[in-house]
């Protein structure tokens, strides 16, 4: 008897399934996008199907051969989720290049990459400049927005498109195929690119569609608030087409006014972004009035670095729900959700946001753990370890990094990076990026603890904490702190402040007051930076 | 390049990942079942997890080998639930005997498997009396219920349970190994075996808990209220486990006042079970008043004939809202679901209601068409053809059953046997079972539609509408009418009130009263019986 004596069919999980479904069954849900100059583009998902594939016969006829890359240097609208689709539909593998990078590194990235052809946004071409040199492109076709023309050699994307005959077979999709990549910027040595298959793609998305995760609906009205080059936009395309949602695309446009503007003008439901994109939204929810609400109470799928308490407490007064998450590139992104548990519907607002503050608990088809030098962590809610996850939508390697396998243990599972305390009842905390952690006096204390409590405090917008060398300690945390417009706190108020709720010694001792802090191209804290500025800190003995 | 060149995970989508999140994150979440005496027993997934996992280890020790299959002949309770998972995670396949068959139909049943062991509930001893001689089980172990003792000279249960050491490694499964299998009794010919694998089950699962299917949560209470052995228990075990929802089974007690008893006391608020199921229920809440609810509205997964309209609307009234499903034991078994669209959630009651009593769309990795004999047909919510369906938990074949290879077409495709119509938005409305059309002088009479008119008469229980051989129009329709106690009607009146909505010629042609209708073993309407019983009806002239 053979092992798979199953009767049931071999039905691959694919994207293109997930289009043709859009496309037969939603065909006039609208596909909503805020071009580079401000306008409004109105699409739909019968269109973005039959452009996906055409885009997938002129691929083929382009010579692209399965598994072949094809970058975008593009902004979140309608020709970018063209690609999201068209791509993978062709057999090739979407790479969506991260324009916020340093141009020797985007370079860097799509050598590594072997990028065959690119799909450019016409004013993201100065950006294509810098680095054009460095790279070969078989093929370049430019995205024509409205606005003034640009001068370029390149070739049309719409005229491309036009070629189409839509009569030419498009190649069977397995679902171990490759669909699209990303690449994560780590602080040590070269960007990683993690490969997703069409396979794991789907998987996610059902689970991002499961009423417990983001209960994604065709109801909805979806916006993609996260760069669609960043952790392969989140997923949330995917899943909007399987679900048949409303779906809308903000360009660049991600100042406050501008996103809120669009919530309320498209009725979003459902959104995502990480916290730095709500801090400044909320800034502007304020300014339009204490109680102002959108017309509709929005989810927003919020993750990259954990959401402050206080944030997710005032962006529910507005009708902002955030529910939080924890992933990472590797993870496609989404592993985990923070939702209330059955039994804590009932408790106190208190403990029920003080839960909604951590990263929860694994989707389904999702592992984690958390290890330190003595083994497997207690699930005790303070024993601290690395988390490690393993699951049905996580990487196992690297693409074409032989040099990093050390980030996955000897059994399999893919060491985050991230240090973690679990609750009793499985509930994850991250403490902080191990890297982050300050070790004072051979105890560890959390940066990313301070700077929450310090971003509750009235006056403060912005804050970072990082360790720094210190003769007596090893390390000792400096915060760095900016200051909402007009408002004043002393180093002593601040300090006091954080001492009602940290023991003596995990205070910072010293506090430096800056306008802006450092961010990555995803908006993170760019802690790296603050360390290197403030690596000659002297402390005032 | 290799053509899976994804740097992703080979996770294995298995039941037992299922199992092991509900053990460690839902382990105090009660599994509540109703036994054969009445009486209840609680348990939770904590224990379901511990007692299943020891199971496999018996069943190893047993000898069992990857793929064998394991009987049950139970009602749907907590060692059922064992079973489900204990079964597949020792590598074996479960095979729950579906108890309401003829015992020869079981016997051959359980041959044509080739069952090796069987798992039993002593209150069955006496089904298993009937056909134990004709089958041989190398092992058979019973489950005690509260009750006077049976006497047998078989193995306990709990005594084998406790053999297990909580030591022994579990083999390791494969997303493409057998799971559990169930057959299908057709009118004519053998019944047919459908293996389901551990794959489909998860996907199936992911499904079911999707937003726009039934969304199965971890604050639902879900009830089983279609047995476990008909068609795989609709999932929702599966299902249950993978979301953590608070579990009721309520055993062979499906008459109306135990199962609102049950839903009432235990809080459930989703459930499946067929239509007669549901008519039997909403007469008894109308007994306990015209207003009567339960403390939480109830989500309703029905389907396996479809639930007339006047049933969906009397149910809403009291807070049990119908979500209308088509499926099979070939399609896992939910492949559709008809939930108003965005656009219909501002439509008239009435045509709300319409909508809703047609089979649907189906799920996301399901796709359907429909085929007559000029070829495919078109949407235009009138041409009728048979339904054909392919996906991702669909049947490719029958166990061990060549001679049936006829039921799935050159590309793949699973013809149902239902003929449907589709609409211009893809929504799917099953006209009726193609051998069950009535064929009258060349048109098409559709049966069930008729007999959801006549049950929408107030004095109508339920009726069923048969094809009988006519001397000039091939064939006439005959309704069979069972009214409500104390209610009256005319054979005059009831055409009359066809009459209404349907064309003279479709009008059955006689009227026979009858006290009960014959049902399947699933509580379907057995039409074959009533086409036997009225083959020689003399119409009169």
């Amino acid at each position: 008897m053979s092992d798979s004596l199953h009767t049931m069919m071999d039905y691959p999980l694919t994207l293109t399934a997930l289009l043709e479904r859009a496309g037969q069954y939603f065909a006039d849900k609208e596909v909503v996008s805020r071009l580079p100059d401000g306008s409004m583009h109105r699409s739909n998902w019968g269109q973005i199907k039959d452009r996906a594939l055409r885009m997938a016969e002129c691929l083929l006829a382009a010579g692209l051969k399965k598994g072949d890359r094809v970058a975008t240097l593009m902004w979140n609208h309608y020709a970018h989720l063209e690609c999201y689709f068209g791509v993978p539909a062709a057999g090739g593998v979407l790479h969506p290049l991260n324009l916020r990078l340093h141009p020797d590194e985007i370079a860097w990235i799509a050598n590594h990459a072997q990028d065959r052809f690119l799909i450019v946004d016409d004013v993201l071409l100065p950006v294509l400049q810098k680095f054009a040199a460095k790279v070969k492109f078989e093929r370049i076709w430019v995205v024509k927005h409205p606005g003034p023309p640009s001068r370029h050699e390149y070739e049309d994307y719409e005229a491309w498109l036009k070629e189409a005959t839509g009569q030419v077979p498009l190649p069977a999709i397995q679902e171990n195929d490759g669909a699209s990549m990303c690449y994560t910027s780590g602080t040590t040595g070269h960007p990683k690119g993690v490969l997703y298959s069409h396979r794991t793609q789907v998987l996610h998305s059902m689970a991002q569609a499961m009423a417990d995760s983001c209960a994604v609906s065709q109801h909805d009205v979806a916006l993609l608030a996260a760069p669609m080059f960043h952790a392969n936009g989140w997923g949330l395309s995917y899943t909007a087409a399987m679900v048949g949602a409303k779906y809308v695309l903000p360009g660049p446009n991600l100042d406050a006014e501008s996103l809120l503007d669009l919530i309320a003008r498209e009725g979003v439901t459902v959104t995502c972004a990480v916290p730095t994109v709500w801090l400044a939204a909320l800034a502007g929810m304020e300014k339009r009035g204490p109680d102002w609400r959108p017309p509709r109470d929005v989810r927003i799928l919020c993750g990259g670095t954990a959401p402050p308490e206080s944030l997710i407490r005032k962006l529910d007064h507005h009708g902002f729900h955030v529910i939080h998450s924890w992933g990472m590139t590797e993870t496609s992104p989404q592993a985990t959700v923070s939702l209330l548990r059955t039994k804590s519907l009932a408790w106190p607002e208190d403990q029920q946001y003080a839960v909604r503050s951590k990263q929860g608990w694994p989707l389904p088809l999702v592992e984690v753990r958390t290890c330190n030098e003595k083994g497997l962590a207690p699930w005790d809610g303070e024993t601290m370890g690395e988390l490690e996850v393993r699951g049905a939508w996580v990487a196992a390697s690297y693409f074409n990094a032989p040099e990093t396998r050390d980030r996955w243990t000897a059994d399999g599972w893919f060491r985050t990076g991230d240090v973690a305390t679990i609750d009793p009842d499985g509930c994850i905390k991250l403490v902080d990026r191990s890297k982050d952690l300050v070790k004072s006096g051979g105890e560890w204390i959390s940066s990313v603890d301070l700077e929450n409590m310090l971003m509750s405090h009235p006056a403060v917008r912005e804050a970072g904490v990082v360790g720094v060398h210190h003769p007596k300690w090893q390390e000792r945390p400096l915060a760095v702190v900016a200051l909402k417009d007009g408002a004043t706190a002393t180093a002593d108020e601040l300090c006091a402040f954080l001492g009602t709720k940290f023991a003596k010694w995990q205070l910072p001792d010293g506090f430096v007051f800056v306008h802006d802090l450092p961010h990555t191209s995803t908006g993170k804290l760019l802690k790296t930076e603050l360390r290197k500025k403030y690596a000659e800190w002297k402390w005032q003995t």
